[in-house]
């Protein structure tokens, strides 16, 4: 992270210690120790949640979990800042991948002796490599989709009021780079890190919006955490890598572009395109088929099991 | 631009003959001739002029002209097409770069039997290396304020109705995309191919925002055009520079994607930016000092000249 040898951690250094720093935050100028870095990054988290109005201390919050470490950062540090967080972690059924980052996000619940809720998606739906091999769809999207539909489902089940999800700054730039590069409204005028409920949909929020790919990383290591290391196997090719790499290279040149980027649209753009795309917004109905809440008459996950089942009959028919 | 051996012009194909193809253009899977290449860019200038209706065949049309490929295709382009185009050049005082891209601009003036009015700028202001020298300003940014003043007062003293500018989509997408790493809306809620004229200012246009870097370059080579073809010494280190290189990243995985992202920002995003703005903006004014249209009290150019006096006066009194 560009941390030059022997520079001073900025914080000890006003209380007048001279402590070696261990990570430099380039976008920030900032040197800082460990302490102070853990430090830093919760004070992080605790001003975005007061920025966006996430959350506050009296509600119960699901934190979906996923094994990695941003989501493990969250969790830990939303406990620390002294929130009520459990956990939600979806078994996708993606062979070693899966089985690997349960047991952590297990191992976790565990040392915060917090409640983790298990949902095994081959139990609910089909695991996502028959999802991948029946459609035709990028397996990335068909994730997404499903992801939010049972941690929607699950958390308005088990009472909770908020569902916040470890998106960092590197994710929602990316993300908000993709939707820019098409100019697609839809999502964009949805690209913001709480989203309010509204008729059977919980609130979701995303407190590691200001935060680092790197810092996350650092924060996990830092707190002893073990996460799992490499990515979704499916995740592969995904414009999103791609758009982070490119990112990366304009960051690196310019530090602050990514934060600049991100924090701008938020303030300026976001509110231009939410009031354009109100003036057209369908009313939130609810699905045909499951019943939950859909701007469709058929929900995302419902169109998706029926693609999936065709798919499916035709083989049984055809091998009949 | 990865032509494969003995692929045909697809324009010959339809006419049942089997020439080969000289040119491909990716973003248009399309393979053409010399001849049908040359026929196929004056048609998509001419469908640009018309989506945007940027002026009829009955207006005076200046064009701005540097020696570069763009301004000698796009004035070439406009004769070919009928319309009643003349050139003007800006002498920015920059030694060699712009001693070679006039007489280059005079020599297609001759050959195309057309005016051309050149402007020297160390008679009307200081040349770009002074300015460079003495304000704090990159010197692509005075550059600019100085070449659409001119061109501007030029054009309407001389009688022309239009000025036509050679910036070309590689161009608009650098700026694009700088603008939207910012999300600055005063230049969003701007950046259009036709700007119209009001109280003093003159309508401009770019008829070839839609035309590639590449597809002009080759235009002028087809057609023999002598052109500048190095950059202005002063652009070294320009951010548009950075922005054309990452976007050709982009651009050579997914061919398509700058013609996408910009026509895209102009049908649906641009209104709404021009709306948001149309709401705050302040009206157009005259400057105080030279009496030209400005949105603020005194002109950029009168600004800039300020400061370029300022700095000589401190220098004359350092001096004595």
């Amino acid at each position: 992270m560009g941390l030059r040898k022997g520079t001073k951690c900025r914080i000890c250094k006003t209380k007048g210690k001279k402590t070696n720093a261990v990570v430099f935050l380039p976008q920030h100028r900032l040197a800082l120790c460990k302490e102070h870095f853990i430090e830093w990054f919760e004070k992080r988290v605790e001003k975005t949640i007061k920025e966006f109005r996430m959350f506050h201390k009296n509600e119960k919050i699901l934190v979906s979990v996923s094994g990695g470490k941003d989501s493990l950062a969250l969790w830990n540090a939303l406990i620390k800042l002294g929130y009520n967080a459990d956990g939600f972690y979806i078994d996708l059924g993606i062979g070693d991948y899966s089985e690997t980052s349960k047991e952590l996000a297990k191992k976790f619940a565990e040392r915060v002796n917090k409640t983790l809720h298990i949902v095994e998606l081959k139990k609910e739906f089909y695991p996502i490599p028959t999802i991948d091999e029946k459609t035709n769809r990028p397996a990335c999207s068909a994730c997404g989709v499903i992801k939010r539909y049972y941690m929607n489902k699950y958390a308005r089940e088990l009472g909770y009021s908020v569902i916040a999800t470890g998106h960092n700054l590197d994710d929602e730039v990316a993300v908000l780079f993709g939707n820019t590069l098409q100019w697609d409204l839809n999502y964009l005028s949805r690209q913001y890190p709480v989203l309010r409920e509204e008729n059977g949909f919980i609130r979701k929020v995303k407190p590691l919006c200001k935060i680092t790919e790197k810092e996350s990383a650092l924060y996990s290591v830092f707190n002893n955490i073990e996460y799992i290391e490499y990515e979704c196997p499916f995740s592969e090719g995904a414009s999103s890598i791609e758009y982070k790499l490119l990112l990366n290279q304009l960051e690196e040149k310019h530090p602050g572009t990514k934060l600049k980027f991100y924090s701008e649209f938020l303030k300026k753009v976001y509110p231009i395109f939410k009031e354009f795309k109100a003036k057209q917004d369908k009313p939130l109905n609810k699905c045909k088929i499951c019943g939950e809440p859909s701007y469709s008459e058929i929900c995302g996950v419902c169109r998706l099991k029926r693609e999936v089942e065709n798919k499916l009959k035709i083989k049984r028919e055809v091998s009949r």
